[in-house]
C-alpha cells in the first residue's frame, strides 16, 4: 500500500536537500529571545569586565612588595582607604609604593596596583598598617580588562538556539536586542468524517479531535508557532480548499489524516495535485503512514490518524523540518534515564521502533515496562513516560537489557 | 566565613520540611495547559472508545461465519453495504448471519457484527460477494467500547506536569478544562553598588546587571511567573524595604547577591530581620555562598552575585523549591549525553561540584572540555555546553573518564 518506502535517515536527508533555511529574520528584545534562533553570529562589541577586577575580597598591591614574604618575615604596608564596589578606579589617588587599598571582589583595581592579597593571607595590625604573609605575583586575583571577553571575540554562532545563560552573556555585554529568525508557522489540519471538536458530544460512531491539540502543543514546545484550521471531513475538494488555504499563512502545513485508507489516499492525491510526493511511508513504527511532499518550496506533511503514532512521526520528521528551516545546529532536546526492559520487545528488521514504556522502580534500578496498546489508544498516550528506540538493525529487546528511555 | 553549612541533599530536606505545596488551584483552558502541574487527580468521565471500533480495513463479520475458512475452503459471505467512518453504527440494519460489511479502520461495528476480517485475508468475488480465507475469533480487530478507558479509571495524578499527549488524552475524553496550580510567583532582586542596568553604559569600575535576566529567563523555563525588582544597592535599609515589597507579591524571592562579603553580610542580615535562615552556605562548587530563609512560609533565597554560580544553585535548590510548591512529581528535566572527561579534574572530598564542560568530538565519542574560567566570566556561560557532576565523596575526574554531561 505503500510506495517508495524511506527509513528515517533517507527522509531526513530528502528534507536536508529538498529545504533551506528561511531567509527571515527580526530584532526582539534580548530579555524576551530564549529558545529563539540566532540569524547571524554574535560577536562581543567590547572587552569585558573592561577594567582590571579584584577576584578576591583584600588589598589591592604593587606586587613587588610582597615579594619574599613569609609567616615569619611579613611585609608592613601602609593602609591608603578603601576601593568600593561600583566606584571608578580614578576617584584614588594612584597606589604609592609601599602602599595597600582594601578592596572587594568585584572591585576595580586602582592605578598603581597590579595584584590583590587575600584577606586570609593579611593581618591589619593598626588602622595605618596591613602585614602581608604571603608574596603574591603581578596579576594574581586581578581579572584582566579584556579576559573574559574582547572586543570582535566570537560569542555566538548563527543558528544557535538561546539558552537562559545566553541571554545573561548578551546583555552583559549590553546586546539589548538580537537578530534571530523568525518562527516558523505551522498549520494543522486534521482530517476525517469521524472527527469533532473536544467540546462537542461525539455520538455514536465519531471520536473527537486529538491530534489538532498534540501537535499544537508538540510544535509549540519546539518553539514554532502552530495555527489550527479545523476538521476537514474525507472529500477531496474541501481538503484541497483548505490545504491551500494553510498553504498562503504557512512554512509547514500539516493534514494529521484518519486512520482509514480513504483518507489516506485522499491525502495523496492532495499532494499529487499541489506539488511533489517526496515520502510515501516511513519505515518507523508506530509512524509508517506518514507522507512528506513539497509544494512550491513548503512542506506539507501528512501524519498518520493514531494520536500517538502522529505525535512520534511529529517528533521523528517534522521537528527535524522545523529546526532545517530554522537553520539550528542539532542538538538533544529530551531527557533520558537508563533502565532495564521490564519484556522481552520483538522488533522487525529493517524498521525503526519506538517502544512506549512506563517507568517503575525495579530492585537495582528502574524497569521499562513496554506499553503494547495500540497506537490510537488514548490511555497510552497518558500512560506512557518515554520512548525506547529499537535500531533497524536490531531484531528486538530482551528483557533485562539496559535501554536509555527518553522522556517524552 | 559560613556556620552551619549544608549539603544540598540536607538542604533540599529542610526544603522538604519547611515548605508545602500552595492551596491555591485555577481552572484553565485544557489546551493552554501545557506545563501547568494538576492540582487533583483527573479520572475519565466516560468510556472509550464508547463505540466497537475496527481497528483494520476490512469486513464486518459474524465471527462464526468464518469459522474452518482457509485458503483452499473460504467462507461466502453475502456483502450487505459499507461502514462508512464517522456514521453510526444504527443507521444500518443489523448484520444477519452470513453477510459481511465493509468497514474502514476506525468504523463503528454495525449490530450483529463481533469481529473484523482484514481485507487482505478476503477476495471480492462479485459485487454480492466476499470470499473470507482466514478465520476470525470474536473482538479480532475490534475495539471493545471500553477497552481504551473505562469511566472512572485515572487518568493522572495530582503533581502531575502536562505534557503534549496529555493535552489530547484530556480532550479525547471530552475534559476542556482542568484545574492545575496556579503558577509559583517568584521576585527577583540584584544587589551590589557596581550594577547598571544592561542597558546603560556601565562606566569604570561597574558592570551590567546580568543574574535578573538569567534568572528570569531560568524561572520561566522551569514554569514560574518571575518578576525582576530591580537593582538595590549595598543598603540595608533599601535592601529591607525591596524585599519586603517583593514579598507582598511573591511566593519566593531571590537576593541575587554581589560578589563581596559585604553583600553577602547585609543579605544575611536581611533574612535574619525578616525570618528564619535555614541555611548559610551549600556544599556545592560554584554556588557556595547561597542562603535559604524562610519569612512567614514564604522562602527567601540568597544567590551568589557570580551569574554562573547564581545559574547552578537556582537550578540546584530554587526549582526543587518550585517543584515543592506546585507538588509536582519528580522527574528528570535536562537532555544528557554521554561523553569522555578530554581532561582530569580534581575535586574536593564532601562538596558537590558542577563542572562546566564544552563538548567536542573526539575519535571514539564526544570529548567534554571543562571550562576552568572563573565562574564570574560571562564568555563561560556562552562557551558551556552543559553540566557535569562530581559527587560529593569522589575526588575528582580521571581524563579519559565515561560521564554523562546535562545539557543545559
Amino acid at each position: 500500500m505503500f510506495f517508495n518506502t524511506k527509513s528515517l535517515d533517507e527522509a531526513l536527508d530528502i528534507v536536508r536537500g529538498k529545504f533551506h533555511p528561511l531567509e527571515e529574520a527580526e530584532l526582539v528584545p534580548t530579555g524576551e529571545a530564549r529558545g529563539r534562533v540566532l540569524a547571524a553570529p554574535i560577536h562581543s562589541p567590547l572587552d569585558l569586565p573592561g577594567f582590571p577586577r579584584a577576584t578576591m575580597d583584600g588589598y589591592a598591591v604593587r606586587a613587588r612588595d610582597t615579594f619574599g614574604a613569609s609567616e615569619g618575615d611579613p611585609r608592613k604596608l601602609r593602609l591608603a582607604g578603601e576601593v568600593r564596589t561600583g566606584q571608578p578606579p580614578d576617584i584614588y589617588p594612584s597606589l604609592a609604593p609601599g602602599e595597600a587599598r582594601a578592596i572587594p571582589t568585584g572591585g576595580a583595581l586602582p592605578p598603581g596596583a597590579d595584584a590583590v592579597v587575600p584577606v586570609e593571607d593579611t593581618e591589619l595590625l593598626d588602622p595605618e598598617t596591613v602585614l602581608v604573609f604571603s608574596p603574591v605575583a603581578p596579576g594574581t586575583n586581578v581579572m584582566a580588562p579584556d579576559e573574559d571577553l574582547q572586543a570582535g571575540q566570537k560569542l555566538f554562532e548563527k543558528g544557535h538556539r538561546l539558552r537562559p545563560q545566553d541571554l545573561g552573556a548578551l546583555l552583559g555585554v549590553g546586546i539589548t536586542q538580537v537578530s534571530v529568525m523568525r518562527r516558523v508557522r505551522v498549520g494543522i489540519i486534521s482530517t476525517g468524517e469521524e472527527l469533532v471538536p473536544p467540546e462537542e458530544e461525539p455520538g455514536p460512531g465519531r471520536i473527537r479531535d486529538i491530534n489538532s491539540y498534540t501537535l499544537k502543543a508538540q510544535l509549540e514546545e519546539a518553539g514554532a508557532v502552530p495555527k489550527l484550521y479545523g476538521i476537514v471531513p474525507d472529500e477531496a475538494d474541501a481538503l484541497l480548499a483548505k490545504t491551500r488555504a494553510a498553504l498562503m499563512e504557512s512554512d509547514v502545513v500539516l493534514l494529521s489524516g484518519g486512520s482509514s485508507v480513504g483518507t489516506r489516499d485522499l491525502t495523496m492525491a492532495v499532494l499529487a495535485e499541489l506539488g511533489e510526493v517526496l515520502v510515501h511511508g516511513l519505515r518507523i513504527k508506530p509512524g509508517k503512514p506518514t507522507i512528506l511532499g513539497s509544494s512550491d518550496g513548503k512542506a506539507i506533511v501528512g501524519l498518520p490518524g493514531n494520536p500517538v503514532s502522529a505525535m512520534v512521526a511529529c517528533e521523528a520528521l517534522v521537528i527535524p523540518l522545523l529546526q532545517r528551516l530554522l537553520g539550528e545546529r542539532e542538538r538533544p532536546r529530551r531527557p533520558i534515564v537508563l533502565a532495564e526492559m521490564a519484556k522481552h520487545v520483538p522488533s522487525a528488521k529493517g524498521r525503526l521502533d519506538f517502544v512506549r514504556v512506563k517507568l517503575v522502580s525495579g530492585d537495582r534500578c528502574l524497569l521499562a515496562e513496554p506499553i503494547l496498546a495500540q497506537s490510537g489508544a488514548i490511555s497510552s498516550l497518558a500512560e506512557a513516560d518515554g520512548l525506547v528506540i529499537i535500531p533497524a538493525e536490531s531484531e528486538g529487546l530482551e528483557q533485562g537489557e539496559r535501554v536509555t528511555v527518553e522522556l517524552w
